[in-house]
């Protein structure tokens, strides 16, 4: 695959599957509590504001509505469909929609790709249906969507037996049904505000890609969650990104399939080949989409979201009535990378002078004299909204927050502050009714009960505004033009071939005369490495074959005579083929930079530190290709390893320039040589101190089998 | 300090604290909201069983009870007291209460250590009537204690306004107040069984470490949920979860500081990287103390815990209605290290004969058709009981698990299967009423409504069983006698007195004549490296002036005269002391041990992969000294850099046998050198291929400062 360039799609057809006018339920039921009943009971008792046309051969009439025998029955070409039948019969009810004139369906029946390849034949000339329509098709084997914000709840799911989706701003989508009614169960539950879920099921059509583009065009929707289990159209979940992140919304994401079980598993279930997750935790960071790593932090990072504060190079100032609980969040806030600034000390000293003794650095410890005298609590607050300059504050206040009178008190003041610096982001840590805790999210407050919990959201809140204020980034083009060799290169060819596109080796040379020699070394610069060189002299260290660091003409001439002689005296057999002078690499540090192409995704970029560093912790970061050196040297930041480059333990910066510029190189190489290659690693890659350049001692280059 | 070898201690007078008889509230208050009446108003309100008296000498009766004007007047010895005085009139109070016979106090009053050097010296007097008296003290500057069993309420929390604990036996206890009140009231409201919870405050007297010990004897606690701060005393703490894992009770803990970067002055490599608090981790995990990240984390372990189900080697069978949950509790599976075993092959196809097209490999994806038919659920556990074995079960069935029918179906299946499988842990995943939720509670069935969390938890109860399981460690008593120096030794004096004590170095010796290196070079054995010594020359290698793998004895002196010569060429004026031959140690795995004196645990071993490893991705273990090999093993093993020790990617495994004899041999050195040392580094210590031994080559002894 050639890397994806265009990000650009129109998404404005899903529109007919989230917000139709009129529906028709193929396969109707009169049980409300069968599968095709069920849809038309929910959007009866909500009041789905459009005709509801059930179809049903059998019957004049289901659930108090006029049934008709056929799609050709009905009086108006219906906008979306529900269809409820057997696998058998969807591809003639989806030819009749189409003929009809509808313009989207959603299929529950399941009995497709998911049963095995029989299935997946059909569910390609499902897929073709669609295409011929112009009918966007949700399915097959999906629970089916909902849109509370219109009635319209096409969808099979029990959930609403216990309750409506409440009223707000964060939309679903899953390719799960099963998961994402859980997500959209939890969200009502937690008193969320999401009333709109979307389950892709088989996605025969419809990919939550698409689904995220169409959401971030959709004004209502302010948050997009979005829970996925294996990837097959990189290009267009890109471009539904690209479309949210354009508009600013946030896009919470939890992706399956972290492990390697996970990943087997994922084979063994889906009809989806599920791309490597590393790859697409690559993806994701390139766009900004925050990923959650369970169903209740997803919904955690939509809770806070949905506020729509995004502080950009977040901070965070901690008020506390435990000292303990300013530790843990603290702890907390180091592991998830949110910084917390020191108060100025000016401000410190002034609130010191109000109450002693309590600590006023950062966390700001106000301990349960709090309770006593809660006029303190505006100063704190204002001082560190003022003085301190905090853009998210976090409170812990336990169960005090939850008793009165001190429970009142507390919300005036948030709700003065509130008020008073709207752009800054508040959450608190407490125990509370839920109409309390309605009370806080009304003012744009997330009450959290764990503090951990909220330093994360807080902390993601803070990677979404960093993201949003970043101009979007572009993806430096292609241009080289590769002429790949016919079958996979050796070591010198790949050298060679990188070297043209850039990328710095190590210089070497064959020499067969000590004059030869000295003359390359004076060439490739002091010192150098010399190397005998002979098939039957295996172990060159053994016999003394190297020699290090020969700084002048006349010590490489020496040491050429040097390792002929004993390589003689070794073995007088052997067939001497001359002594390698090569530049010397030497004190640097090690790294690995390679290519994989992904299949879902196009070529991607590794970086690491070298070694055991790669193989055994993994401490390697992704990128998607091509990128600039800017990104490149983003993408070796990201590594923890990268400490050793930048000097960590009194060690000399290293020539991060030199790897970036040579990273960015590869990047250019891999998606201008495209499909055509697999994969290429260059280990090591020794960048040596600042100024002194990079180099790649190795390179291997394997090329994609032919198809 | 010493190493602490004695872990016996008798913890029985802490039961006058928790379990008294009667009880005295000096500074008594007719008021039940202030301080001094809300304990007398629990009290009263929950019916505690003996004599109250309140003290106050203006008030003849407070909250309907006779008052009185002093200790000295009341009719007798009170078994304990609540002091809510102000800070100056706290000693006199004990004092008295001491005279009087009263075996225990709580102290709410504050202004002692948590105020400065002052408060301090007051609360150093305060322990010393504690003693004096044999009079236990909890505070000051304590929230109490509570013991619903006895409705025994000494505390001034407010949390009881909105209802008392359940009965139950988790017991918690807290160095803070605010956090301890908060973490009851997350467990209350969470429906958990928590009635006790001790509140240690200043700890003066009694620690988090004895109430744990305590705890450990008391027949009605099942589990212990514990909340640190900072450990002054880690003889007590350790003794206390000793007795907790003899009476095999789960002690799960949550420790605050995490981020808290240790020693300031750190004097090697090993003593800036042991902070507090991975010396913390080390001894919980010696003990078998679970460590949780979070109140919820915590309250989650002791919910399952609090069903006594500790599965030794666990294994995990999971079954679902979501394919995606599955992977993603598979994906908690690896991260939290619990096997997920697959089914046998035998037991999955007569389950695919039931179901065809489900996944049984583990997780059992049973799909929705589970819904329909109820009787495969059955039918499903039993299989993954009997053919599949597991240890523990997790059913993930998200709001259908709290939906009728299918609710009471699965209620009764699941309770069925408890009946006939008594020894293994159940867990649900799913959405339920409180009320529903209460009945899997009593029939020992935890339900969580986040799947990664439940994964989590079972993995805890794992590691319980393992640690329940093993033998009781005993630790090997450092009996050398080691005779340390004045001041801190040289590197090679360093090396000389670790040596006598069995630590394995690189040997190596200084030759002033070619004969003299080649005899040393055969006592050596081959091959050597062979090193020019001078102090003009300070980069050998530049010069040539470092030969490698000199195979035997001409070789040797060959080198030995080309070494002398390329000096001479290189710097005719440089003093040559002549030329060290060296064991050469070349390919094996460079290590890092070493040891840090820790003031509160003492001498503290720590293992990792050398270099970088260490310092910048701190993948290092550590564990108390002293310890025997198998126990070093261990530590070795709890690195993830072990893995390239194993053979990770067809390196050839190392003699890890040799490495965990020093490691050992190290720990006992420094348990019997006791205080004089204040930390040792090797590094690097090189581990050869399996069979070919372990050498340090540098050792560095910092001694402890005189006191």
């Amino acid at each position: 695959m050639h890397y994806i360039q265009d990000l650009s799609h129109d998404f404005s057809s899903i529109g007919h599957l989230i917000e139709p006018r009129s529906v028709a339920v193929i396969g109707a039921s009169a049980d409300p509590s069968r599968i095709g009943g069920r849809p038309i009971r929910w959007m009866l008792e909500s009041g789905f504001d459009g005709p509801i046309y059930p179809v049903n051969p059998n019957r004049q009439e289901v659930q108090g509505l006029r049934a008709y025998a056929s799609v050709q029955d009905l009086p108006e070409a219906p906008d979306a469909a529900v269809v409820a039948v057997s696998a058998a019969q969807v591809l003639e009810a989806l030819v009749a929609l189409g003929d009809k004139g509808t313009r989207a369906a959603v299929i529950f029946s399941s009995g497709f790709a998911e049963m095995g390849p029989e299935g997946a034949a059909v569910q390609l000339e499902m897929r073709a249906i669609a295409r011929r329509y112009g009918m966007r098709i949700l399915g097959p084997n999906s629970l089916g969507l909902f849109n509370a914000r219109r009635n319209w709840f096409p969808t099979f799911t029990t959930t609403f037996e216990s309750g409506w989706p409440n009223p707000g701003g964060i939309s679903i989508v899953s390719q799960s049904g099963a998961f994402g009614s859980h997500i959209a169960t939890l969200a009502r539950n937690a008193g969320l505000g999401a009333p709109l879920c979307v389950m892709t099921g088989n996605e025969a059509d419809v990919s939550v890609g698409e689904v995220i583009g169409w959401l971030a065009t959709d004004p209502q929707t302010t948050v997009i969650a979005a829970y996925i289990e294996g990837i097959k159209d990189g290009a267009t979940l890109m471009a539904g990104l690209a479309a949210a992140r354009r508009a600013k919304k946030p896009v919470i994401l939890m992706k399956v399939g972290r492990s390697a079980i996970g990943s087997h598993a994922a084979k063994s279930h889906t009809a989806s080949i599920a791309g490597d997750d590393v790859v697409a935790d690559a993806i994701f960071a390139e766009f900004g989409a925050i990923r959650a790593h369970s169903a209740e932090q997803l919904l955690d990072f939509a809770n806070v979201a949905a506020h729509g504060i995004y502080p950009a190079q977040n901070t965070l100032g901690i008020v506390t009535i435990s000292g303990g609980a300013g530790v843990l969040m603290s702890d907390a806030a180091e592991e998830y990378g949110v910084s917390l600034p020191e108060m100025p000390e000016a401000a410190q000293q002034e609130l010191r002078a109000v109450l002693p003794f309590a600590a006023f650095r950062n966390p700001i410890d106000c301990t349960a004299h709090l309770v006593n005298d809660t006029s303190l609590l505006g100063k704190f607050i204002s001082s560190m909204m003022r003085e301190g300059a905090y853009s998210s504050v976090i409170g812990f206040f336990a169960q005090i927050a939850g008793a009165e009178p001190f429970a009142s008190i507390l919300l005036d003041e948030v709700q003065a502050k509130r008020a008073e610096f709207p752009d800054r982001l508040f959450v608190l840590v407490g125990v509370m009714s839920p109409e309390l805790r309605r009370r806080y999210a009304a003012i744009g407050v997330s009450v959290f009960e764990d503090a951990t919990r909220a330093v994360a959201a807080v902390a993601a809140m803070g990677r979404l505004g960093d993201t949003f204020a970043a101009p979007a980034h572009v993806a430096r083009t292609a241009t080289g033009q590769v002429n790949l060799p016919k079958s996979n290169p050796s070591e010198a060819g790949a050298k060679a071939l990188l070297a043209d596109h850039g990328i710095a080796f190590a210089r070497e040379s064959l020499c067969t005369t000590a004059r030869q020699a000295a003359d390359m070394a004076a060439d490739i610069g002091f010192p150098v490495v010399l190397k005998i060189v002979s098939p039957d002299i295996p172990h060159k260290t053994e016999i003394g074959g190297v020699l290090l660091g020969v700084a002048d003409p006349a010590a490489v001439k020496a040491g050429y005579d040097i390792l002929i002689d004993r390589a003689h005296k070794a073995n007088p057999q052997a067939r001497i083929e001359g002594v390698l002078v090569a530049q010397q690499v030497q004190g640097g540090v090690e790294t690995i930079m390679g290519i994989k192409n992904d299949p879902v995704f196009g070529p991607v970029a590794m970086f690491g530190l070298g070694g055991i560093f790669a193989e055994v912790i993994r401490d390697v970061a992704f990128r998607r290709c091509p990128f600039d050196v800017g990104e490149a040297r983003a993408l070796i930041g990201r590594t923890r390893g990268a400490a050793v480059l930048l000097g960590a333990r009194g060690r000399p910066c290293a020539d991060i320039g030199a790897a970036a510029d040579m990273l960015s190189r590869l990047s250019v190489f891999a998606a201008s040589a495209g499909a055509g290659i697999d994969s290429i690693d260059l280990n090591p890659v020794v960048i040596l101190d600042d100024g002194k350049g990079a180099y790649a001692l190795d390179a291997l280059i394997a090329l994609a089998a032919p198809d």
